[in-house]
């Protein structure tokens, strides 16, 4: 399961709206016949793939599978016939499906008189699909919010400058962060202030995410900014009153509602129009601002902090603004992995309360 | 020279204003036949406690020992002519005593006809002794400041609520941190906010730290403060005109001047004088405006952070009023180690412009 684990995470970055999913088919005498992960959408699931490598070698074997196999046909056939035509005995899954329209894969399975095991190393299998766990399970895309901080917190000197608080190697990282996101999002304070790129570098055969901008009143993306240029897809949300014809030709412009309490546009709002884009993932690169606002609303799934090894001692907060006024209701994370990345530290958490994905 | 070093860590907090040593003895075959560690001030140096060990058994044998024996005769003997009566043939050190009163025992040992090595491991024992090498080269006391704070930085919540931030582990380990230190240091901000104890609980076998507090206008530590119970001993360091009569028989009260900039307490006026008392080493346990000082004053040479992996927004930051305005003035530190304590991170870290210890 671990090697299937690891297929899938091949996938990270352009199987959405699918999940990513790895597969090891072991033959009758436990030898490992073929393996496969989903690579994209619409193309083959990764049963399919590791079937077709292990060839007539997996009548009476085993296959072992991060997902449960889907049991409905989509834009290709339904894995859990596949498995039952190549006469695979047994069947071991990590995670449920969730998804109402693909799961009974193991019922189907069972039926046809295939041996079912599921739950093996579930949580490792979850956290790689995370994003698309829970966009099925709450309809919107995963919020993984990064920034980059000194050790006092601070992602800018008093004066504004930040560049570079963090090193060579953590900014190489967090290309490597928005290859595996469908969409990457700023606020318009970033915009402004930095006139960010957002787009993928130095990451070898990566697909780009779409470029997101919350830009309330479409005052602080003008033609020229660097997020329009054709690197990537772009999309700025606006207001539905404000005046954005600057943009026609240059971005996508979605309009949206205005948040209802406080300032800017409704985040609700806008996860909903990036999950009807296919939008499973959603990289939130800040400001502070804007990463208050999703932490208020409840809306961060995972965070991950670069820590400069630095002191500042004035200048603005890694995060501003998320409604929390004493201590007891402190948004509490559960630290999931520390990394050394060149001289700073990456930390990795996730919401202490957040829906943990569960198997059923 | 690993098990010499770690028998010199067994010294720390009882030693000053003497360095930590340890001392392992080999017999001519080279097996184990002795060991040894500074254990407090005016008792028998590292080498005499690993030669009494050994016996006969140390004559053409070799020393192993973390710091150079000394020349000088103190309130106990010299340690090179120690080992030179016990016959010993060779001798290992790791780091050279930069002490002028002490110096020469590398010098005395070769005249003698023992055979002298140095510098094995010699980072990691002038890491041991990081404070009273300091305490040497600077004449003052080496300066620890330790925070706790989530990971934005923040040490208490908008309404100033902060119990706790962190967890049991991590205050059980500010403990261990406190019991290897000869004082402990807060500004009148903490002593009035927290009405902090600052003594160690917990640690068995540990000698109590010097109690410290910068409190200008004697306004802060009132008779009935938790930091003026018998615990451990406490020194309110107040301004030359500062009314500070209600302190007799609670405290011992030292006047310093006032700073020539900023508010406060000079501080070099501070470390000399605790110098004079024989503090090698100093907890600053903060807050972040008595922190800053040190820090613009370029008088920090260990961080530990502990962060708590928690979120809150807002609410004051771990570090103010350094004096740096603009990143390229960042206080660059180099990260030493990250561990996890309970569920926090425990970040350590040191200056990367402080003066490395140096074998010379
Ligand atoms: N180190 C890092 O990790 C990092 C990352 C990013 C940015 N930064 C720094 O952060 C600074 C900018 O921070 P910032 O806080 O001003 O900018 P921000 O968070 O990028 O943008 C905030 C703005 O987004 C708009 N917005 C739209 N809908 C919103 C909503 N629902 N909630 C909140 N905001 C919404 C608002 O302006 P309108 O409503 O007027 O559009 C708001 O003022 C820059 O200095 C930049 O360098 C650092
Ligand atoms: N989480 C943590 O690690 C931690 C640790 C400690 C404190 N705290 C929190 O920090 C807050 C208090 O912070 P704070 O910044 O107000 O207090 P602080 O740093 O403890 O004290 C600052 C005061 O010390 C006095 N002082 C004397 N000489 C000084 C000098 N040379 N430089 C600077 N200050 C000097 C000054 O007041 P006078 O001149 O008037 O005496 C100054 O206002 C509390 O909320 C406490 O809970 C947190």
């Amino acid at each position: 399961m671990r090697r299937a684990i690891e297929l899938a995470a091949r996938g990270l970055g352009s199987t959405s709206p699918n999940p990513v999913v790895g597969c090891v088919v072991l033959d009758a005498a436990g030898r490992t016949v073929g393996e496969g992960w989903h690579q994209r959408a619409g193309g083959p699931h990764a049963e399919v793939h590791a079937l077709t490598a292990a060839g007539p070698a997996a009548r009476g074997g085993t296959a072992v599978v991060t997902l449960e196999p889907c049991a409905h046909t989509g834009r290709t056939g339904p894995c859990a016939q596949a498995l039952i035509a190549a006469g695979v005995a047994r069947v071991v899954y990590a995670v449920a499906d969730p998804n109402p329209q693909a799961a009974g894969g193991a019922a189907v399975l069972a039926a046809a008189g295939v041996e079912v095991a599921a739950g093996p190393l579930a949580a490792e299998a979850a956290e790689v699909n995370a994003a698309w766990l829970t966009a099925v399970r709450h309809g919107r895309p995963h919020v993984h919010w990064k920034y980059a901080a000194t050790l006092d917190g601070r992602i800018a000197a008093a004066d504004g400058t930040s560049r570079w608080i963090t090193s060579p190697e953590s900014r190489a990282d967090v290309h490597r962060l928005r290859a595996e996101s469908d969409a990457v999002l700023v606020g318009s304070g970033t915009a402004r202030a930095d006139d960010p790129h957002l787009a993928v570098r130095g990451v070898p055969g990566a697909r780009q995410p779409l470029r997101v901008v919350l830009d309330t009143e479409a005052s602080a993306v003008k033609p020229g900014a660097r997020v329009l240029d054709g690197a990537a897809a772009t999309l700025v949300a606006v207001a539905d009153d404000a005046p954005a014809a600057h943009l026609l030709g240059h971005a996508e412009v979605v309009r949206l509602p205005r948040a209802t309490h406080g300032p800017g546009l409704d985040l609700t709002a806008l996860l909903a129009a990036l999950h009807r884009r296919g939008i499973r993932s959603l990289l939130l690169e800040g400001g502070p601002t804007l990463a208050g606002a999703f932490a208020a609303a409840g809306l961060v799934d995972r965070v991950t902090g670069y820590l400069a090894p630095a002191l500042l001692g004035a200048g603005p907060q890694a995060l501003t603004g998320a409604g929390i006024t004493t201590i007891a209701d402190a948004l509490r994370l559960r630290v999931t992995g520390v990394d050394r990345i060149g001289p700073d530290l990456r930390v990795s958490a996730v919401p202490v309360n957040a829906p943990v994905p569960k198997e059923s």
